[in-house]
């Protein structure tokens, strides 16, 4: 029975078995030396000539090819780790081709290989303990928000990613051939989250894909991601949303940290921090405010654009010594028809976004949910009330106030981790060029 | 701050605030009862005309109006769960218009009423408590997986759901435009899960959508649902798939029973069973005599109709007191290519479903991880090799044997909580003729 390679250091004098890619053999004629990696590590494989055949296995071997290794646990002063194990037996569970088709451990391989070349052979590139550890952590990072929301009391839905109607956003659409008619995808489950509150259900969070056909091509936008909405009941404004949010956001970054936070540390040179609550607040008028005082362009009334964002948060870090600030009170105009508005000043929406280290990784808002209101926001935004039947129709039979959040994981994860790029973030990544692998 | 009504019984003799929907209104002239219903449960709210404003306000709501109540809370032996609450002050947060499209809590209104029309006003019809329940037991069933996992090394990972061939299986797939050429909506994460074991990642799970374009109209199948899918490296074979699965489902469903077991017995009439380890295994030969010698006919050679499927299930309850059965060792015919064969039979695949009290739930396999042999299984089948290559190029770099499988949490539901048919345990049903809403 094998063990892992991160046992193996409880096992000295032991005669273990591990199993793994090799990632390093160097030859020396009467001596050869394996470096064998798993999901949970790497250690060191000597093979002497003592067993012949054992060492011509080591030297027939290719890179990467996938072997199970028995022999004896040892201290070794040379080895990286300070253990290796004495081969006694090795067999070849699936022998790789002679070359790979990208560089793998070479020197300088993750910023030296194309990355679009990287991305054809991702199921290579996801080798390295880096881009491994990425999803290590996503799933650290994912359960930690569940365990948030289900022992807060939230509903776990699934909504329906083929929508009969492009309506919610006026966003582009992937369109679907549906047996004789047409279907859309879901660009969020924003409208299904909110007929979880009509029907009752006060708390509710889902994740799952959304998918949207922007000819986007920077570094942050994919045409399909994974959504993390959360909306809930009874509250009182967007405050109260901002306020649950944080508290969510701190519990999963210190899950994370207390698990992956040296490895990230080591892999990814950026410390974790937890942040303190509450998260600072400011207005979208007081930032562009701030901004025109450093000096900083304005591209765009009542929303801020990357370069704004990455310098109302290094504000935000100097002032309040926060990663995360939220943004709020946004105008009408950049905001969907179902945003609830001040009642002092219904120019200005109760919604917020939240950038961390400077990227937008969440939006929110209180919505709307007085049915006569809602239908006065969706004709002053030129909607299709006919195609919004469906999702007017909640706020007909008795719907509590409510409110909640969208967000981002593969741009948490670029944040948690420090990466440059939402590609390095995605499984598979999905752009207006890429559809495979 | 309003509490939850399954919290008012410790607060007898303290002012409380309660608030949510208006189930039922008897108006006695001098005095009035309301029904209120929240997420935790129901609770008697008497409304005297001590306060004739308050009185009034409670004799001017429909039906399942949104309110708040305040008032003190006490023993009442006449009321529902031996309690009440003697309302001093009732606010209307949200008015219901005075005629529901469905009947709600009319005696047998499950029954009667069309279950197309129910689906039409699906946000009602879920503010049933036992369509409540459905999706309580749900997240507690789903969390209870991913705690199986998590806690024993899986990675989670997000596959895409747009994919450039449709190459799988040969199954129907959707259609999506994309940009200038043509996507396909994912049939399963299948060969994603086996990417990511070519990657390193030893153990995966994937929670996400399906999308069959399946002109099926049967109880049991919908175009779109949600997939739980699991996949690990370094197993023997099938037989390790079938051990480690049925440990998963034995963990979840007593979680589940401890969790809302009762509830369940109450509003499903349905006793959770945890069920023995192991679950019986039939081979599918095997499983053709038995039935044959209890007289069902056999629909088609070497796979089960649903009427086998349950007449099978009856045998093993029967004869193990097992609610699950493992049906193993399919031909190759009703398999697809990349199920691995057994030496010692290559007619037969190593492979299985698995039954819960007559529905299969789930499908499993070891899976050809030796390039040679996945080749001349896929040639043989007729596939495409070009569109394929994406997916036999992760075999030429070094793979471990690997095997897992793909289980329908929506018929998990309807098991687990007797349910009649799929659509009334997805959260919004999608099926040939149904995009919304």
């Amino acid at each position: 029975m094998a063990i892992h390679i991160s046992e193996v250091k409880n096992n000295i004098g032991k005669e273990v078995a591990v199993h793994g890619f090799a990632q390093v053999i160097r030859d020396q004629g009467k001596i050869a030396f394996i470096q064998l990696r798993d999901v949970s590590g790497l250690i060191q494989i000597v093979v002497t000539k003592e067993d012949m055949s054992v060492l011509e296995t080591a030297q027939s071997l290719s890179l990467e090819s996938v072997i199970e290794v028995t022999g004896l646990a040892k201290e070794a002063a040379q080895a990286q780790g300070g253990i290796e194990i004495e081969a006694k037996k090795i067999v070849v569970i699936s022998m790789a081709e002679p070359e790979l088709p990208i560089p793998l451990f070479e020197k300088g391989s993750q910023e030296e290989a194309d990355q679009s070349v990287r991305l054809d052979w991702r199921f290579i590139d996801l080798r390295k303990p880096k881009n491994t550890l990425i999803f290590k952590v996503w799933t650290a990072m994912e359960q930690a928000f569940r365990e948030y929301w289900t022992s807060n009391g939230y509903i776990e839905i699934h909504s329906p990613k083929l929508i009969s109607t492009a309506s919610e956003t006026g966003a582009e659409v992937f369109e679907v051939k549906y047996f004789d008619r047409k279907a859309y995808l879901a660009q969020s489950p924003q409208f299904y989250k909110q007929m979880a509150n009509a029907a009752g259900f006060e708390k509710v969070f889902e994740v799952g894909p959304v998918f949207r056909a922007e000819p986007s091509f920077t570094t942050r936008h994919a045409t399909e991601f994974v959504g993390y909405d959360a909306e809930w009941s009874y509250i009182n404004s967007h405050e109260d949303v901002m306020a649950e949010e944080e508290k969510t956001i701190a519990y999963v970054v210190e899950k994370v940290k207390a698990q992956y936070g040296e490895q990230i540390k080591e892999l990814c040179d950026r410390e974790v921090v937890v942040p303190t609550l509450p998260f600072p607040r400011i207005s979208i008028a007081d930032a562009k405010v701030i901004l025109k005082e450093r000096g900083v362009p304005s591209e765009k009334e009542g929303d801020l654009s990357p370069e704004e964002e990455r310098a109302i948060a290094a504000y935000a870090l100097e002032k309040y010594n926060n990663e995360f600030v939220f943004i709020t009170d946004y105008p009408i105009s950049v905001r969907p028809f179902y945003h609830m508005r001040h009642e002092d000043n219904p120019g200005l929406t109760k919604s917020f976004d939240l950038l961390w280290n400077g990227l937008e990784i969440t939006t929110g808002a209180q919505r709307e949910h007085r049915y006569d209101v809602l239908i006065a926001q969706a004709k002053e935004k030129g909607m299709n009330l006919e195609h919004l039947e469906f999702y007017t129709n909640f706020f007909r039979y008795g719907c509590p106030p409510h409110g909640g959040y969208g967000m981002g994981p593969n741009r948490m994860l670029m944040k948690l981790m420090n990466l440059e790029n939402v590609r390095e973030a995605s499984f598979v990544y999905r752009g207006v060029k890429r559809l495979t692998p």
